[in-house]
Order: structure tokens, then C-alpha cells, then sequence
């Protein structure tokens, strides 16, 4: 129970990307109006995984509904790393290809590392790239990756100045909770970063104002772990059996225990709906800021 | 007064750095004999100003006590950016140079972060490069500031293995607080970032069992932000008043008040002679670490 007796706000991530998508459809009819600017995104699928191919789809269609330019290269899944490393070259280099994004996993004989290290960081909107978390490390301009972003995004709406909150994050990926405490730190939040070695995780969850959930355990947090009031944002996304639904089904839920920590929290993400919607319109996000910037234009703040 | 009744052990920074030095120098030794490789700093200085010519000379000396080739250029103060960093480039591109430091601050026509970003990240040995920040971030193989590695070194000097450990980092520079936690959180600490926006520091800092204090605050940390026991390393180099040694002279005085934490800390670094003397043999720490990588060669650890 929240201090006022009321359960936490059920922050809506869906509706929260549906808003930032129409706002970066807006700037990029207005980019086209104003310097007849097409962004445009090029996703890359190595092979036929099912579930990437639903991602990469996925992606597709919520580009072309923003306005911009989508190219997809599906190549077979005995493509050489050489191939695809050349074909990633290709699209640094094409102008009309603002934003670069390799579907991962790829297959055995490919690196990941060597993709990544590959496309150009000025392309990188998934922000992999090392030079991107160098400069989110650093405080210069680069491009961040989705899934932090969207949660930085949630955690605003809900609590515009954070300075001087505690936040901890658990969970240390290179993908999630360092770039979320990078954010989270520019944004003069004390942060801590916990993780499967943090000596007593629920007395260190409990201190938090704002606690990141990120390590891909279900309901790992307890309602107890949570601060009265807390915004709790649970990036954990977790298939559990559900007998409930009939045998061998399964259901969603995330790294908090969301019936008991909604109990608590000032506001808290559900799984799914929360994080989730973000990561696609965080990627819409980061072509249309990628897009600004090659061609030299003032990028939007604040979308 | 720690635990066991006893003030805290005083880490000597310079006995450590001499220590390291030694291992350097005989770790250049086999290099030579065995690949009759030698490793070469480059150091630029631009302008004659006093301090920086100190540094630049000290680096010289310690970088040949130990084997190493020393380049040294000094260049006029009136040097134009482009001079500078083509100067950058001829070294980057030069076999026998392993190691590149341009001594900063430079002066106000030239850009300190052109420099950065045109020096190798592979020659960056003062770690400063968005490239070495992202290879730190993430966790890959990178060449990491000097002061920041120089603190490590001295806290896994009391003790060995700190997985698991609450570490407070005060300060959040690029140059020694942000690498500081990435290095902690490594070693599998439970890492927290405080700065000037956090709540109640003083509680904060003295939750940590390593408290790491890098905010150049002459004695901003007083004897009771420390936790019985801790690990208290002082980044701090202030200089104050110290009228008892005379009309307008100074003493250097670190970011913790010393005679107090001393009482209560199991282990502290003193102002001078803590991390200070780390510095330079960070450094040459880094080069020879870049040689090696350089050369295809193993580079040491845990040297």
C-alpha cells in the first residue's frame, strides 16, 4: 500500500509509446516538409529464427507508420561473418540510411562483437556500439540503446526531476543496467548498481526511490523489496508455465512480483505493457535523432 | 577506532608505486630479451607551463628508469589545433610509439576533446579516449585512466578479493569517479555513485565498506562518513592555507579529513603520498600493456 492508502499507478507503456510515436511521426513529416528528409532505418536478419523474423516485421510496419524509409535484407543463415560485415559496410556508407540495425542472435559463425564494432556508431541506434557507451559514459552526445531509454522515458513521466533520488538498478548487462545507471546518473540520481553478488539485495532494493528490475529472473523482487511509493520499472521479461491456461502453456511476467509490489509502489511497470512497447518507438526515436544529426540538422529534445 | 582497537593501516601509495615500477621494468627486461620489442612513450607538451613541465619531465625520468623509450616533444604555446593533432596522427601512425599523452590542459585554440578523440584508442594510455570509456563500460579489453586503475590496484593491495563488498564512489568525473565504478563493479562490488545532488551523503559514505573519494573538497569527508573498518581511498588534491608554515604558504590536503578517518577506517590513503605516486606507474602500466597488444604479444596481469 502506497503512503496514501492507494495501490501504485499502473504505468501504461503501451499508450506511453503510442504518444512517443506520434510525436516523432509529426517531426519527420515536418523534416520532409521543411528539408526533404526521409529518415530512413535498414534491419538485417541473418536466417529464419520465427521470433526474430515476428521482431523484424514488427519493426517494419512501425517504421513505415512513422514516415520513414524501412529496408529489410534477409539473408540466409549460412551467410559468411565476411558477407554480412559487407553488407553492413554497404549501409554505413548509403546516406539514405540513417540508422542500422542488426537482428541478433546471429548464427554460430558469425560474431556479434565484430558486427557491432562494424556499423558505424553514427548508425547505431541500438546503441551497441562501444563508442556509444563511451560516450553515454562520458556525457557526450551518442545514441542510447532502447530498452534503457524507454525506461528512462517511463521513470520521467511519471517524476519529471529526479536529482538527488536513490536509484538502484539490478542487473549489470551491457544492454540494460549499465546504460540505464549512466542515464539515471546524468540525471543526478545517486545510483547504485546491485547484482547477483550484492551482499543483501533486499535491504539495497528497499533504499530505492526509483528501483530497475533487469536481470531476467522471475519475480525475483518481492513486495517487500520495494520503498513505500517507489517507481518500480521491471524490464525482466520471463516465460513461466501456466497450467491455469491449460497444459503446457506458459505466461509473461517479469523480474517483480507485480501483485505484491503494486501494493506498495508509488507507480510500477506491468509485464507485459510496460518497458516492453518502448523498445520499437525507442528505435524510432533514435533513427529520427541519427537522421538530424548526419544531415546536420538541430536533433528534437525531450520527444 | 577500528574494530579490533587499532587506527587504520596507512596505505603507502609510493612504497606500492615503487613496487610496481620494479615489476614494470623487469616485465620490459624479458620483453626485450625474448622479442627485442621496447616499449615507447610519447609524451606532447604544448606551451611552458610550469606545473605541466614538472609532470612531463617526471613521466620522462620514471618512463626510462624502467626501460622504456621516452619521446618527449614540446611544442609552442602558440601551436594551432591542426599542428597539434597532426602531430597526433604522425605518432599514432609511428611502430616504435606504443603510448601517446598529450599533457593537458592545453592551451585555450586547440580543442582538449579533437585530441582526445584523434589520439589511437589503442595508444590512449591515459585511458581518455569515448572508445576506452566503451571498452570499459562494457566490460572488454581497453587501456583504463591511470589514477582510477591506481586505486584499484591499492584497495585489491589490503584486499584481494572485494566481490560482494558495498563500494561508494563520491564523484562522478570522467577522469576518476565514472571509471572508478566500473572497475569496482568488476570485481563484483555492489556499486554506488554519490555526488553534489545526492541526499544524505554522509549516511551514504558511510554505508560502504570501500569509500573511494574523488570530488576535490578539501576535507569534505569527515571521520564519522566512515564505516568501522573501511577501505577509504582519497583522490583528493586540494591545496590550503597553512599560515603555521609561514605567511601564504600551503599544504596539500585530500578530500578526507585524515586524522579523523584514520581512527575509524581500516586501511586509508594519507594526502600526499596515497594515490598520487600511482599515477606514473599507472602509466607506464599502460604502456606496457599497449606494447604487448600492440605486438600480438601477452600482455601481463595483475602485474
Amino acid at each position: 500500500m502506497t503512503e496514501d492508502g492507494m495501490t501504485a499507478r499502473i504505468i501504461d507503456g503501451k499508450a506511453y509509446a503510442a504518444g512517443l510515436r506520434g510525436r516523432i511521426g509529426d517531426h519527420v513529416a515536418r523534416l520532409q516538409k521543411d528539408h526533404g528528409l526521409t529518415p530512413g532505418l535498414a534491419v538485417v536478419l541473418v536466417g529464419n529464427d520465427p521470433a526474430s523474423e515476428v521482431y523484424v516485421r514488427n519493426k517494419g510496419i512501425a517504421t513505415k507508420e512513422v514516415g520513414m524509409n524501412s529496408f529489410e535484407f534477409k539473408l540466409p543463415a549460412d551467410t559468411s561473418e565476411e558477407d554480412l560485415l559487407a553488407k553492413v559496410r554497404e549501409l554505413n556508407a548509403d546516406p539514405s540510411v540513417h540508422g542500422i540495425l542488426v537482428q541478433f542472435p546471429v548464427p554460430d559463425q558469425i560474431s556479434q562483437q565484430k558486427v557491432i564494432d562494424t556499423i558505424s556508431p553514427d548508425k547505431d541506434v541500438d546503441g551497441l556500439h562501444p563508442v556509444n557507451a563511451g560516450r553515454l559514459a562520458s556525457g557526450l552526445d551518442g545514441l542510447v540503446s532502447c530498452t534503457p531509454l524507454g525506461c528512462l522515458m517511463l521513470i520521467k513521466d511519471v517524476m519529471a526531476d529526479i536529482a538527488g533520488k536513490n536509484a538502484v538498478v539490478i542487473g549489470r548487462s551491457n544492454l540494460v543496467g549499465k546504460p540505464v545507471a549512466q542515464l539515471l546518473l546524468k540525471e543526478n540520481c545517486t545510483v547504485t548498481i546491485a547484482h547477483s553478488r550484492t551482499a543483501d539485495l533486499a535491504k539495497v532494493a528497499a533504499s530505492a526511490d526509483i528501483l530497475v528490475a533487469a536481470v531476467g529472473r522471475a519475480k525475483m523482487v518481492k513486495g517487500d523489496w520495494v520503498k513505500p511509493g517507489a517507481i518500480v520499472i521491471d524490464v525482466g521479461m520471463n516465460r513461466i508455465p501456466a497450467p491455469e491456461k491449460g497444459e503446457g502453456k506458459t505466461r509473461l511476467v517479469g523480474d517483480v512480483d507485480f501483485e505484491a509490489a503494486k501494493e506498495v509502489a508509488g507507480a510500477i511497470t506491468p509485464v507485459p505493457g510496460g518497458v516492453g512497447p518502448m523498445t520499437i518507438a525507442c528505435l524510432l526515436h533514435n533513427t529520427l535523432i541519427a537522421a538530424c544529426r548526419q544531415a546536420g540538422i538541430a536533433a528534437p529534445e525531450g520527444l
